[in-house]
């Protein structure tokens, strides 16, 4: 098996499905799911992604700028799909996207969507262990597998690792390329 | 009332401090708190904060880039301290600091920060209402709310709806200015 | 949509996936994931398939044998499997399954599965309300399909709503039929 | 005590009564209490009750079907009522009893009830353990101890593990017995 | 049922009894339940004896002084029995008492005790309403009956509501009495 | 560390501020804040004080008389502030209090108070252990040290410990001082 993990990994092979209830305690005195419960679930749905990918326990290492669009409601049932996109050495980076119903289905809507990475740990030691690669098959897959790198640039600036002028890709794209390809 | 509103408030005003132990269920199988509960405590200090400045009900609009770097232990106690940046229209940024030490008080460590924003909304129809400005006294307050229109920049472009090329405080930062200045 | 309603609907249109990590407060102190923690979130599941099949709110009417054999661990990962076999009237049956493996995907196994019956529930009045029918197109959704008749015919004699001696299928199924098939 | 212990111990020995506040976040949006949670409670009732009896600790084997009658409402009272029916080598029968009321006491009413096996298991080595007689002294005590056998066929066949054909008891059932005497 | 209510009720119509578990999430870093959670199920168990003997919502007014002793484990299971001690216009005075035992059964203990008072409240105007007398019959209902008022004084001393020189009982209490008559 | 410990500490080195929002589980049927959770928040806060003052684990001891006079509603929230007020050979004496708002700020209100005593334990023994002294400065902290003793007595008193007539600071009290200096 190891041999097989480290080839790489496609993926739908760890794919995450979450589905859950908004039950009252979820909820604003409005009557809205509050942003930090949505963020908690969006956090494991990652984590199960990236440990069945790494096949490690994970710790979360960051998470992108997220944005809050539409209101969930007390009752809704909300769906999370997190998907891997790319392997950097000891790390992985998870795209979870959240979308939103009322029970009976009625009133569908894609809520919002964000970028999670891990560090892969391992089981004995508690340190980085390697991570195997990801193989993007779909176009969809593939375009997620190229702006890792892009998004990769941007965390390690705001995280103060990275100086500005290094980061050739962004520079690029801060003349040239559209904004929506930074974080779709 | 309204008029002591409408002149702005301090940031000591609507400063929040909440306290939290590390309990079994907020751990993983590492016995380290999950990245999602820590968010979910930041996005309540936030509200709480947001709420207290504008005077009205809260919601999460987006939150910016979070980094885990140190863990945080099964019994540790964990300290939220959430302030206002600055005011815009209907929405506020408020700025959280985590701290963490065990419940003795030995090993003390600073362990992340974020930036939340949140619109205000009007208590009787929901909608979006105005927020009283942000009145920065100290120093440290003052950088708070100079930074808070560059990092409004970057997250209009992260959200898609500022084209990189019209964003032109941050095109002066990545050729010019300190990486770290982008986030604190 | 009512008339598309009126036709039934395939089962793959209500399909409910749940996946959940298990926590220390969902295990008894030999760190096994207690049988009634598993029972609430298959109820939930069901819940949601039979709310998006029906397009109304459900009420739990019933939920048949349940066995329990392998034991499922802290910090194991479990996913949760939930599908329409058939309607009757204003009430509709839902087959879950459950499986369970480590957070890295290793040690997959099957853990268990069960039959819920929901009462479908008008959103005004809180009355039960007609269900569309169900479209079985697998050989297994077939199998799941015909069998629905018997396992109703269980359920109404133990609820003491029907003679033992009415129970035509189940009569035949005493002498000839081999036992799997009651509850698969 | 281990001598006395073999010799069997009764029923009131190991009898559980647990009193639960139904809070808004065990309800659904129509307001009632969700048969899953339920479910949660039944369990943990008669798991105290039969690990009182048997002496050791205890994992669920089986819940035998359950049926849900009158909706329990945010704000009742719950009184969940758990008594030992029949010992059989290192497994218990749990008999479960549920009623409600407002909690001023008004509205009284009998809810539902269930059959639960547990698994004793030694402390020590995690193996099924024996597990003391039952000693029935009521007329429905002996009742529900003659009882036992039938249920327990039953369930051997819903679990595959028994021939339908081999079920004598169960035979006789189905032609001769009023179905009352199947349940309770 | 009012005239009824009038002559007053028994300790027995509204003695309630619970049982709990001890979860992880209701412990500390050593093991042992943290007395704020044995405090919220003391006023839960208390608060369902109240509205049950007052036949209306009720909210607590006051706790008496608690004492914890014994350490409660992670497993153990407690039960919690609260009885009504005596009436006051609108107010009524609950007993609460906790033993705690492995759930095996083994090691039982007697933990600890207190004394809560509730307000009664009308269930349309939310305004205090009156409280039916408490009929005392064994010898320990009358004890507790009798040394109410005495408790009673010492809680509106406490509150500053009234003057240590005009408590009659208290005075005498203090110089001839034996101290457990004051708690017991 | 060690001899600066044994010097004493002051108040404000283990001043404890906790904020929590009223969630819809926290409450009663009639919207309000339930006393028992109140008393867990409560319970915390003085528990983190305590084990900062002290520099050891902690374990509730007692809870003095607590009074619940203004109702907390849902979507309030309150502050919870603990504080060291003296020390005893191996205990701790703190004190809390508790305010509440609307989220907005509006409808500020002092809602209770209470003195809760904690035990300090060894990290590796769980024994007793020794507590640095209290350094009281302001009036208000050196009030409250004063006023421990008296507290204590009577918390000896309560708990059979101590007879009354041996109680020479309370005995003073219950014929010359004002109510007020009990408590406050």
């Amino acid at each position: 098996m190891e041999s097989e993990k480290s080839k790489g990994r496609t993926v739908s092979y760890s794919k995450t499905v979450m589905t859950e209830m908004i039950m009252p305690n979820d909820t604003n005195p409005l009557g809205n799911l509050m942003g930090g419960y949505l963020m908690r679930w969006m956090d494991i749905a990652c984590a199960v992604c990236a440990a069945r990918h790494s096949g490690s326990q994970v710790a979360t290492a960051s998470v992108d700028h997220i944005s809050f669009h539409l209101p969930i409601k007390l009752g809704d049932v909300i769906t999370l799909s997190a998907t891997v996109t790319r392997a950097f050495n000891t790390s992985v980076e998870i795209f979870v996207e959240v979308s939103a119903s009322e029970i009976t289905g009625e009133n569908p809507r894609q809520c919002n969507h964000a970028y999670f990475t891990f560090v892969a740990l391992d089981k004995e030691t508690g340190k980085p262990t390697a991570v195997p690669p990801v193989i993007p098959l779909t176009v969809e897959e593939k375009k997620q597998f190229e702006g890792a790198v892009r998004r990769r640039e941007l965390r390690l600036i705001l995280a103060g690792r990275l100086k500005p002028e290094e980061a050739t890709e962004l520079q690029n794209f801060f003349s040239h390329v559209k904004p929506k390809s930074l974080t779709s």
